[in-house]
């Protein structure tokens, strides 16, 4: 099959890399001449251009495109696409990406591969990116079916975990599974900057190892990523933020009134909610 | 040199195989016969009793016990131990060990050596636990001289790095790096747990992965350490938690405002500051 793919990082780089291991022909459009010559190098796509029209041989076109730029280059995107072309994204938000993106084709699928490195770009794109990693397809009432079924044989033998959700749903989780955390911990970081007493605060630094290393690893990270959470799914990290907020405000109240009860109760509650959420 | 450790489980344990290792003759006091036991089976110990007596023969002794049983301990201890034997403990809080165990012995050098491990008891004890990690002693105004250097004579040859400084320091130190990360991870998992619709709840479970894992880790701990680091080192706790409280409700007000200039700089300030602070 012809597959366009729209963005040529880390995740569109690394699809292109499987889907041409599948036996596909990858057409690779970016904005930039250096990265359509990388894609070649590496092997992540057969042909490469910064024109939208090599889209027009594409059967199936994925767009990987950051956010801030989506919206702008779908529309410049869909003149060139075949009526029967099924277009999808690997956006980590899809309320908005329902909202602002699908409404511009009909045969629009919303997707998000959950799978990343700390890395980005073309140069990071590596084979099996996506194994054992859930893929979520977030198709609604206009999603036609036909089109979900030809994004799911695509990416069934990259080995995911296909999951179906809401728009919405999709995006509450995320909140708390990441969104939130980065907030919580980028806020841990910027309340220790702000110990105003230096011995302390070199002391902490000596003193600092793999408890506060991980406490501390995603707020500490691209801020782009944190601002991309932040503007694109603003509704539920807010209601995440606020919930987190009340929890965290119990937890203070039962500390100050030394209410030893009902936090180590909250204690072992935690302890025992988080194998339940995640395996170590 | 007769060396006494009171309290056989992890660092007791730990300490002892050093220093045996080192040449000392090391005894140990633990309340249970079968601790005894196991710390002489694994090499932990030259000798091993549940009667404090046995400390008639340390020229120092290392009070290895739980915060919460120390000071009922130290009580019993010392009427067993000869004038000139230096007492040392081994608490990860150290205001309240200076305020409330150091004034039972004129003798005694406060510490806190920053190794661990998830494992505790003496099955956890292991060789070299010590090397390269911070250990912080806090003398005072009170702290014999000579009882310091005997203590730093004894445990350099451990390869630890030596930190000297005040109690309170200390204790606002470890507020920021191990006991702030504890409750505000904890905050993350209580809030997660209250969320009520059960769809989303599950799907975060089946997309949770690295970021979450990280930043849960602690507050997915044991309890008891987490109840130790609330009721004896409250006052620092509560500073940080209230400044930590502050700097998230700018974070949630930059969000609610879309003051996505304001935010970027934040994101980016703490993006510098984790380096400066902590290495991956």
């Amino acid at each position: 099959m012809n597959i366009g793919i729209v963005g040529l990082g880390l995740i569109g780089g690394s699809l292109g890399l499987d889907l041409r291991t599948l036996g596909h022909r990858v057409l690779g459009v970016s904005r930039q001449v250096q990265t359509c010559e990388r894609a070649i190098v590496r092997g992540a796509v057969d042909e490469a251009s910064v024109d939208l029209r090599l889209m027009q041989q594409a059967e199936v076109v994925f767009l990987c495109t950051p956010l801030g730029v989506m919206e702008a280059t779908v529309k410049d995107l869909v003149p060139h696409l075949a009526a029967t072309t099924v277009l999808t994204d690997v956006g980590s938000v899809k309320g908005w990406v329902m909202r602002t993106i699908a409404p511009h084709w009909s045969n629009f699928v919303g997707g998000h591969p959950m799978a990343g490195t700390a890395e980005s770009g073309i140069e990071a794109a590596k084979p099996n990116l996506f194994v054992n990693c859930p893929y979520v397809l977030t198709p609604t009432a206009e999603t036609p079916a036909v089109a979900v079924q030809q994004v799911e044989a695509l990416i069934r033998p990259l080995r995911v975990r296909l999951v179906h959700c809401q728009p919405e749903e999709h995006d509450q989780a995320v909140a708390w599974i990441s969104h939130l955390p980065v907030m919580i911990s980028a806020s841990l970081l910027a309340a220790c900057q702000n110990e105003s007493d230096s011995k302390v605060l070199n002391l902490a630094k000596a003193l600092a190892s793999s408890g506060f290393r991980d406490t501390s690893r995603v707020g500490g990270g691209n801020p782009e990523l944190g601002m991309m959470m932040a503007q694109y799914n603003t509704e539920a990290l807010v209601r995440s933020l606020h919930a987190y907020r009340d929890t965290l405000a119990q937890f203070i109240s039962q500390i100050e009134q030394q209410d030893w009860e009902a936090l180590h109760t909250t204690l072992l509650q935690t302890q025992q909610f988080r194998p339940t959420f995640i395996k170590d």
